[in-house]
């Protein structure tokens, strides 16, 4: 859970669960409390129904995915016998939009860099050095604008190499999906769009590898004119990795191409701040069979197969622990105000869920 | 003036002038009121020989320079004539190196500009979005990388359209200088160097114009990851200018073609937040020669004609204003830390600039 500032943008205060048009407010109700809950809720009907829960449940709550998880992954590896189970089952992920029930089979990893570069030993006049030393920025911009081709490919050698290719059946399926381009050019609200050539919008954002400058800093900063030239220059970034990318091998790449495309004129010191893994699932096996009818039984619509850009490295790592399956189950939807003021989960969602998670759960008692 | 921060640097307190090693340390007194001061000495010595000055003087003493000079051209304007002179003195530049008494003939210009992009109307999740919208980071590394070609020239077409021819004599007489490229480079103590292709160091940083980054910003920038896709992205340049470029129509076409650079796909706000005119003065008129021979009475040595890649935009808006020719006499040596803790300037250069500057008011009496 996020922290609840600016708390003066908050319609009700934060931690008063608030029920306006259909709507439940509150930090955490879409992201991940409210996700919580109706696993929790889920249990209480089953066990109110038929006094036992129909499969044995083990729960784990993880409280602390926005400061790093600081304690989870060492707490996994010191009960992986109690933690042992048939299937992983996670709510941390989002309806493809309203009236859309849906299971998340695929997720992009993330390794995240940081570089600085140091050119002159301090900070220079531009006027008495300007034109004759390197200038930290000019060489970023330089370094950064080969990072990516004419068709916005990332020219990084290797980089495609171990890119599972995607049937065309599963890209058809995941470009027929009901998720419009100009609801989501809308809600970006940008004045233009592109991304890698040959590939659609919903590919671009969740089957495709990215290069991404996350922050770039160094220089003035302040009001009006100061006429620097920086000594250093700082970039964040980080790659979105799709499978079977191997973010270790991918971080190596990266760092050999960009000492490569560095002028001698500057020290870099360069860092990978973590790495990722990407995840698919088979989503035909029978357990997402399950899934989705159970979804249909909360819903009362069909739910569809989808996958997404960002990362969950948890699901990765259990995943590749106790090598089951995982399901994704999510309620929230991507306008809900997550890590902003006024987050709220739709009821429909948090009942639909309710009803679903349980039917699942008793559903999985027969598999 | 600068302020004396940081504090705790300084050896003894900034204000309270201090003798060591042949300097005298303390705020200001290599920039500027230490060459203030020799001038007032000057005159004090003049007054206590002769009992007067030997020619008419009009001291105008600037205390806001470092603070955006906001009272000083509306003063000039609204006293023209009080201020009216045969020439103009100027003690505000540097000498070459030690033990080389300069006069500074020509200064760069400066275009100081800012830019604000804007891409996607918020922050955005680089997992969720990443690969299908515009990064407002990425698109200034593009833009900027295009701004010089493989030779460091400038790309913006007619950028060099109005540069004045150097003559061979001068190119020859400025690389003749006694100043070194290996003292230069370890000064500044960067892992390498470049700059336009086809010029010196010392023609590089002195009559030819540059564009420089100044500073960017965007994105994050705090510790560890976070991964988002900055909405705005900001960039401080400027373009330093020389004899004959039109600093109104440098700003132009600077614009023009970032404009032309940047893709649809964001907004920007272009800022041209100054300009100022190079300016470069006949160094072979009488008073030049005067200046010379003053310089050498003060400090035993022949003075050598320079120029500066800086930029005080007085000096030329004096010259356009009154059409007098412009001294430019410095005594501060570039390694004494102006603006920085510990400022000094050489006792040597102090007590030969008192008397170079008497000389040199007691033989403009004989022009």
């Amino acid at each position: 859970m996020q922290p609840p500032e600016p708390l003066d943008l908050w319609t009700s205060p934060a931690f008063e669960p608030t029920v306006r048009n259909g709507n439940l407010f509150g930090r955490g109700t879409a992201d991940d409390k409210g996700q919580v809950h109706i696993h929790l809720k889920a249990f209480e009907s089953l066990q109110k129904a038929n006094g036992k829960l129909p499969i044995n449940v083990k729960v784990l709550i993880e409280g602390e995915e926005e400061v790093g998880s600081v304690s989870l992954w060492d707490f996994v590896q010191k009960n992986k016998e109690k933690l042992k189970a048939d299937a992983l089952l996670v709510s941390d992920t989002s309806m493809l939009g309203k009236g859309v029930p849906s299971i998340t089979y695929g997720l992009r990893g993330l390794n995240y860099y940081q570089i600085e570069l140091t050119g002159p030993e301090r900070d220079l006049h531009s006027g008495v050095y300007g034109g004759a030393v390197p200038n930290t920025l000019t060489i970023f911009a330089e370094l950064f604008a080969k990072l990516h081709d004419k068709d916005f490919r990332v020219t990084v050698p290797g980089f495609y190499d171990q890119v599972a290719k995607v049937s065309n059946a599963e890209r058809k399926a995941l470009n027929a999906l009901p998720w419009k381009k100009k609801d989501f050019e809308k809600a970006v609200g940008a004045p233009g769009y592109f991304g890698e050539k040959g590939f659609t919008t919903v590919e671009r954002l969740w089957i495709r590898p990215t290069f991404e400058l996350n922050g770039i800093w160094g220089g003035y900063q302040g009001e009006g004119a100061k006429t620097v030239i920086p000594s250093k220059a700082y970039a964040k970034f980080s790659t979105r990795l799709v499978p079977n990318q191997n973010p270790q091998k991918i971080a190596k790449l990266v760092e050999k191409h960009i000492r490569k495309l560095l002028p001698k004129a500057v020290h870099c010191k360069f860092e990978v701040l973590s790495m990722g893994k990407p995840w698919v699932a088979p989503c035909h096996a029978p357990i997402f069979q399950k899934a989705q009818a159970a979804l249909e039984k909360g819903f009362g619509k069909k739910a569809v197969f989808i996958r997404e850009g960002g990362s969950i490295p948890f699901v990765t790592q259990m995943h590749d622990t106790f090598s089951v399956p995982c399901v994704l189950l999510g309620f929230g939807l991507p306008d809900e105000n997550a890590h902003a003021p006024d987050e709220h989960i739709a009821l429909e969602n948090y009942f639909g869920g309710i009803k679903a998670v349980a039917h699942f759960y008793a559903d999985l008692a027969t598999l």
